[in-house]
């Protein structure tokens, strides 16, 4: 197993990078929270650009060195842009983070999730019930009943959605992400969580959206799993500071942003992790 | 006449419930402000959905327990997905909110307003101007030259705008808001009158739109009129208060955020407001 | 050769009128940050009304004094709503502002740029590599390689794209405004440079374009080159205070908005600037 220390110093090296690079890593992502997820790459040290038409989609998978895809708001031309764009990025083999909000709304979004399964993304990111719904649309696990996805918000435990984490990393080959008081992210060997964050995370629109945004940032400096747990040790960082600092959401969200910026690389890899193996839920399952 | 009293208790229990359920009230809102209805729609303890596709309009109604239509942006697609979502919500009776925004631009707008009439909202929130149009265009009162609207800004004063909005009740069966430095709120029985909010409301983007979105979540847990009431009410406590602790538009609207969310059920029932009865502006009509 | 104490007379009467008039710029902008834009709009003393389609851009065109178009994120009705929205504006003799963001993405914005040949803006503003891809794309310098637009970031400094501007300005008879640490206006006759502004103002997303929204609202008091160095003055100096009381770009966004509204006419007029004749680039151009 990768050792805790290891895991660290890439952490260090990507947050390092992405500062001094200002990597690009475009999005086609929801209205509602487009600004957030602009502004919280910026404030890491990235580059953001936003486009919704299919060979603006296709071009910018070339020129970005990532890419974030957020399903959060659904427009009539994304039943072309989404396909072709996830077609260009595993075509260029670019790295790229899909955040499935709002499944099971209307027709087009799993329909295009199911697409997604033959260009996988590199890194899943959702609460668990988006987790679950992803796993069970692409068969990886029983269908045992519906599953809570209450328009954008989780209905289950983080820990409900562990295996079928799992096992989406093992199918894609990437990682996946789940998010919640203590966060999960998953290669499918190894099990990482840390905890942290804030309450008012959720009191906010755009926290697991722009996290999203933010993972596909670091993914321009490195692989699917250090970026998502390099993502996620910041979220839970600048979080936690800024909600030392709030007095409700709106004080929240700017100290927030502040504190992801200020943030160093060390900062970020000393944040609180567990590491185990994935192999006994395996067995399990 | 209802007691005063009792419109307090019931505004009481709303704001109360609201907080202890986490309702969720989707939209289909214009994007300039659409992040800020969302995290006001949050910031009093609701849950925000936004979709744009017909049937995504249509799944959300009968997902959450309430909705807000707001007009603001128009794209094509609302030609179909407005008067569908519209129409879900009547068969299903659900409470909705619409926010009349840009009457007179364009064509769609009016062309949708007038089909609106045979699936009407159960609270309609506008500025004075926005209120007369409507009345104007679902012939509820008598044309009496060009209607004040410019642009998404009110010409007209919050009284000339009474009658108007007692007759719409009427039609309605639900209740009407008129925004302004003394907001008027009726069902066609009682006329409320509350002052407060803050110049600083109409130095934001998305004051209106996000009280529209706030009235909507409390409709998930009360009748129109209370419902819209309550938004008023909460809004201008925390409009008075963020302006005592801001420098500026920027640091008003973080303010205003903290202060819908900090307000308790207590202060919001507590804000001062005026009951009529409508009576004699409908003898003198 | 115009006096600079006359200019500065011109824009401390227009940054007066506009507190005065509160004149409304519609806009056709991008929707990662038109709530900015509309925040900044209305900071300024401005109203702000946003809109997509085609017949919508036609009336706002005739119902606000001056227009802004921000081509950073593209819908596919924008093949129609933007020529027939600068169509109506050069028919009307209104004023209006472009901000060619994202040339180079897609075959769209080419399309639309080299349309707008027909119908030029009154003020062009960008950064470096936008205003070059312009000139490029209308043929008025010479082709000396690709430009550097990435995304909707610059990579060439602004002082290698004062002869574009210059050439701009000629051809269209209005202003070209060119983003930078320091920034350069010109109406093809004289250019004015103006420094101050903050790093943070490239570290949160929308301040070029919030400008070109604000340059709207002062076109509809003044000429194009007064109304595009009003809007650069106001920026500095509103940049630069903000950032003497931010931590991070968080709190960089509150502040700047709320020192956008708190300057003066006077304090606008009086942030520094420097005149000189465009006489000389040309003779070497």
């Amino acid at each position: 197993m990768i050792a805790k220390e290891d895991i660290r110093k890439e952490i260090r090296r990507a947050a390092a990078m992405v500062r001094e690079k200002n990597p690009m890593a475009p999005s086609v992502t929801n209205t509602v929270t487009v600004n957030f997820v602009a502004n919280a790459q910026l404030a890491v040290g990235g580059s953001a650009a936003m486009v919704y038409l299919p060979d603006e989609g296709e071009d910018m998978a070339g020129m970005g060195d990532a890419f974030y895809i957020n399903m959060g708001t659904q427009f009539p031309v994304y039943a072309e842009t989404l396909p072709r764009t996830a077609k260009a990025l595993h075509e260029r083999k670019k790295p790229w983070v899909l955040d499935p909000v709002g499944i099971g709304i209307g027709a087009l979004r799993e329909n295009l999730l199911c697409q997604f399964r033959s260009f996988p993304p590199s890194i899943l990111r959702g609460n668990a019930s988006e987790i679950l719904a992803v796993a069970k649309l692409w068969k990886l696990v029983k269908e045992t009943g519906g599953c809570g996805v209450r328009g954008v918000d989780s209905t289950d435990a983080v820990e409900s959605a562990r295996e079928a984490a799992i096992e989406i990393a093992r199918c894609t080959g990437g990682a996946v992400a789940i998010s919640g008081p203590t966060d999960l992210v998953t290669d499918g060997r190894l099990v990482v969580s840390s905890a942290g964050g804030s309450p008012f995370l959720s009191k906010i629109t755009g926290a697991g959206c722009s996290l999203g945004g933010v993972m596909a940032v670091y993914a321009t400096q490195t692989d699917p799993f250090c970026a998502a747990l390099t993502g996620v040790l910041a979220y839970n960082l600048a979080g936690k500071r800024a909600e030392a600092e709030a007095r409700g959401p709106g004080s929240f969200q700017m100290h927030f942003l502040d504190e992801l910026y200020l943030a160093t690389p060390e900062d970020i890899a000393g944040h609180p992790f567990e590491v185990e193996s994935a192999q006994q839920e395996v067995e399990n399952f």
